[in-house]
């Protein structure tokens, strides 16, 4: 059984709406988002009610395409003016996932390049090119859960897969990226036992991962982060498989803070550790690690997590959202062109290509 | 300032009650427990009301007399039956803690050891003896601070401490384990930057400790678990110091889920990894971590934590109450009776003395 409620879905034509599965809800509540407007994409990104580095790039194409809608009845430059402002506009909602930055320089280009025609053909290239992104990503999704279940092809059946946060359907434009892995192996008979970390503060694994995975029919186990350690020590555990935000030129990866400790943990009980994600992910403009920028998150997302304040009135708190996964610690990287392994600067650009 | 309100008190004569500060609802509300049998004390121990690996076994000894009162009209012997399965009952509360069998032990041997007295002078020498468990714990806290703020007495002034859980005055009968090395460190002047793990599933961390900071004027921060690999990459954090709740003769020693894998990540970073822990905290009957049974938890803990349901329903949950660091991750073990740096068999049987 597959998702019956679409991440994101574009409905209509030009002057159509992007309607969002507000993840913020889930799994209690299900409830979805209808955007008419820029602001309300800007803010279910800000929020989480899209997340995960595929989703939010598509997410904010599509955004583009309700911005120009403002602008259908003026001329080609004011058009292009606008897209210009609503991608810039959309590019600090998250600072951290480069897929944001990706896709919205592609709208941004179909914007740039449009002569000779009216506002409306312009948006019809706008959305013709979101939906492009979003066609692309979910074939992307399919293609690392091949190469991914192929690189694990030696595993048993029943192998223990441990997960961080959430790289499912609800994460893309498809069928995920970590957890595509994961649904390929199940396809092809090698049912794995997947390990959710509940991944705090937001518990993307807790209420979306295991939402995915129950929905498949995909056995799991929900554990505290701080378990994680223990698990692997009692044998539990034979691959950690996570997505990715952003990954620099020389492999280091940044994904949902808790990930680098789990690839050292991972790294100390002699578990290989892969990320799942796409060939936009790469920032090819960036070398190390250290340039990718950390987004910092409200400490109310700590103490007020669950419904009642868990700390004292006052408390300082210190909430990053993303940490940094050095190479070193990366067993391979699957990507929808195939596995960089041990990722060095060559294998990547040799993959992925030269930042010209 | 210190804390108004002691985790556990005995108020009254052998016929008494204890009070028990109700650790659940901290910091939100402050209740206390009155308890005037043993069966509530046995619900505030399972349920972590009163919970530190030394305020159990305080609180099971007060529990022995709250025992004994229901046989202070019979004879010696009737009496002694009665501690007797008392102290059997009590020791099935919580099954990792060893400081509870300790405990238990000791008012055991009053009983067994009464002759020629009545049942009213046996519950008194009895409560005399909780009285003395409770007296000693309190100047072995004063006595793990001294000598672990001599251990990092050239540490600079607010270097950064990591701490997992709680294990301070809440946990104790005194001013704590690891934070009475931070408290004695402030009280000579050396304040340093205390980082709290929120500790999941039921933040102790975030509830207890930070509150327990906040009281004495010591800058600290709260972190969730998973963000504590990225601090230490940071350089913020110059050690590590929690408490135990068992420590085999090898070492090897059980504490909070969790602290395991902050060893780990200690290790990694090359930062100390420090336990702080009375003697009584050694179950020199037990070779090796291998042997320490580990107290599987409900996991509504993880799921229904703090006011709403964090997950899908019937989802498969793992909850190990505690987690075993090998010994060979640990720089030192602070006692009251001083330091035992990187822990062997030898090293700890010259300190805590021989398993007869």
């Amino acid at each position: 059984m597959t998702q019956q409620i679409p991440t994101l879905q574009w409905q209509g034509d030009i002057e159509g709406v992007l309607v969002l599965l507000d993840q913020k809800l889930l799994p209690a509540k299900t409830e979805l988002i209808v955007c008419n407007d820029v602001d309300q994409v800007w803010i279910a990104i800000q929020e989480l009610s899209v997340r995960g580095a595929p989703a939010i790039g598509i997410a904010a194409a599509y955004a583009v395409c309700l911005g120009a809608q403002v602008a259908l009845d003026t001329e080609l430059q004011p058009m292009q003016q606008r897209v210009g402002q609503v991608c810039d506009y959309l590019a600090e909602s998250r600072p951290t996932a480069v897929n944001l930055t990706w896709a919205l320089a592609r709208m941004r280009q179909v914007a740039d390049q449009a002569t000779d025609c009216g506002p409306r053909e312009l948006a019809q290239a706008l959305l013709s090119e979101a939906q492009a992104i979003h066609a692309e990503d979910a074939e992307m999704c399919k293609s690392i859960g091949r190469h991914g279940a192929d690189l694990l092809a030696e595993f048993p059946v029943g192998a223990g897969v441990l997960t961080h946060c959430n790289a499912g359907a609800l994460a893309t434009g498809g069928q995920g990226t970590a957890l595509s892995v994961i649904f390929e192996l199940a396809e092809r008979g090698k049912q794995p036992r997947v390990w959710v970390d509940e991944t705090r503060p937001l518990l993307q694994g807790a209420r979306l991962t295991t939402w995915e995975l129950m929905q498949r029919e995909i056995e799991c186990t929900l554990i505290c982060d701080s378990a994680a350690a223990h698990v692997m020590a009692a044998g539990q555990i034979q691959a950690v498989i996570t997505g990715a935000d952003r990954i620099a030129v020389n492999g280091d990866a940044a994904n949902k803070i808790g990930t680098y400790g789990v690839a050292l943990l991972a790294r100390s009980h002699g578990i290989p550790f892969y990320i799942a994600a796409p060939t936009s992910t790469f920032d090819m403009a960036i070398a190390t690690g250290n340039e990718i920028p950390i987004e910092q998150r409200s400490g109310q997302e700590v103490v007020q997590g669950f419904g009642s304040t868990t700390a004292p009135a006052g408390v300082a708190v210190y909430n990053p959202a993303f940490d940094v996964t050095p190479a070193e610690l990366i067993t391979g990287i699957i990507t929808e062109r195939g596995i960089v392994a041990t990722p060095t600067r060559d294998r990547i650009e040799a993959l992925v290509g030269r930042n010209e």
